[in-house]
């Protein structure tokens, strides 16, 4: 991909990740996230809350299930990836919506810690769901390079300051 | 503040989160991360790693102690902040060094879960240590929204779409 | 303004830009943006269009004379800012819309050049139309550190490096 | 390319930009770019000057030779691309570099206009330089998907909101 728009978005889940597997068992969670920026008032020199942003998140594949048993309702996260959007008709109307393709979630830390455990490899997919490892999911990013497990480096090699 | 250069970095953290506090008793955690991007050669039909891209990270109060709880070395973060740069003589010669300012950091969920533990409000600072609540530490971006805990909106006005 | 979500557009202005003044004199500027991603298909060898991303973009006081002035339909554009939406009702329906809330804006280099003037102070407001240099204007980023032409700045203490 | 760090950075240009071409004939533009935030203080009620952040910016092809044509010292400018980091070795001790490789540049309307003339297609390029039309540059992205110019879009289908 090329020429997409990049995002990054810090907000509130506004309610739990919904989880769904496509034909071919590929994950997909979606979700929705609302972010309250805030404006300080000289006058009464207090900050007041402007107008908050919602957004609609995708994320796919092992993440997808990642986010999912992680994330829940309230949480505040932070998302990065593309804005996109979609055009449809609705009472023969045309209308659009926009969502946030994901290319990495995680919870935000102001007001939270977290225990992580790094996930096995993608062998501990959709499980029990009859379902075979995720192929090249419909809609999702065509070529994405993250889809092996990436091997740890080490970054022996880093310069000193 | 205006006129800052947002930046989001996504990236492995090189070493352990250092944590440590002012004289006025603020946490401050610095870590470095590393950002190393991928190419697609078409030749041979790989994706190939281009130049990895080290940054120093500070991130201020509550969440520099709950990075510094939650974060360890290897794991994928992703931090959301402005990059900065500092000035400074070395040996007599003019040097600078860049940093990103953080106002979130999160783990990142791509190859991990996380457990996420809502932390209590802000008295559970850096007691034990004979300082006091933080104050308006030094080096810290001034009169931040965020020094008082959020209350948890709720969402009900959201828009059915 | 903390916690708004920066964004940043590049694409081809889809109709030339409005501009409007406040009662109270200030200018607002307002345009449509489409940026079309494009992917790189490995079957064929070639890059296809992905799906167009449409966005809104509104720009305050002098820049937006500015914009008027140089920017026309067809030409690429850069738009540096914040994402923002807007709620409303239309036919008894809960609706929103979404809209970047321009910093800055710019015309992109890609395949055209530009010759680059710059404006004299903002005293060459909009005269003519019986009205006072802005004010305050409603809807208008409170505190805007931006609103006084700044001097140029010398780079005599620019680093060596 | 994939896992790059995006960046916006707007800011003044330090000094005119370079033009070289390499020895395939392909141009490159470089400059310096001083992007300097402000802060409010609300003891004295003005904005203050921040840590001015210097980068330095890369651009190549077609876009270079309009950078060049168009954008000189002073020049208020917004540069969109990725941000990277050069290793080398300077009197013995290991040093980097940080450098923008641009995707977009144009010059900002904060407080300039700017008179946009379309290039013509490619042709256009280092000609009298005795060199052939750019190939694939050393250093240059990989399957740039905008070296080929783009034909204008026509927007009928445009949503109507």
């Amino acid at each position: 991909m090329a020429g997409e728009t990049p995002i990054t978005v810090v907000g509130n889940v506004v309610a739990d990740p919904e989880l769904r597997f496509t034909p071919s068992g590929a994950a997909v969670a979606n979700f929705r996230i609302a972010s309250t920026p805030r404006t300080f008032d000289r006058t009464t020199n207090e900050w007041t809350d402007g107008e908050t942003l919602f957004l609609s998140v995708s994320v796919w594949r092992q993440q997808a299930e990642n986010v999912a048993a992680s994330i829940s309702r309230g949480d505040r996260v932070i998302v990065v990836g593309s804005l996109s959007q979609r055009q449809f008709e609705k009472d023969g109307e045309r209308r659009s919506s926009y969502e946030v393709k994901a290319e990495d979630v995680g919870p935000a830390l102001k007001n939270a810690t977290a225990t992580v455990t790094k996930s096995s490899a993608r062998s501990n997919a959709p499980q029990g769901y009859g379902q075979q490892a995720p192929q090249q999911p419909y809609g999702s990013p065509q070529g994405d390079p993250w889809a092996q497990q990436q091997p740890q480096r080490s970054y022996a090699d880093e310069p000193p300051f």
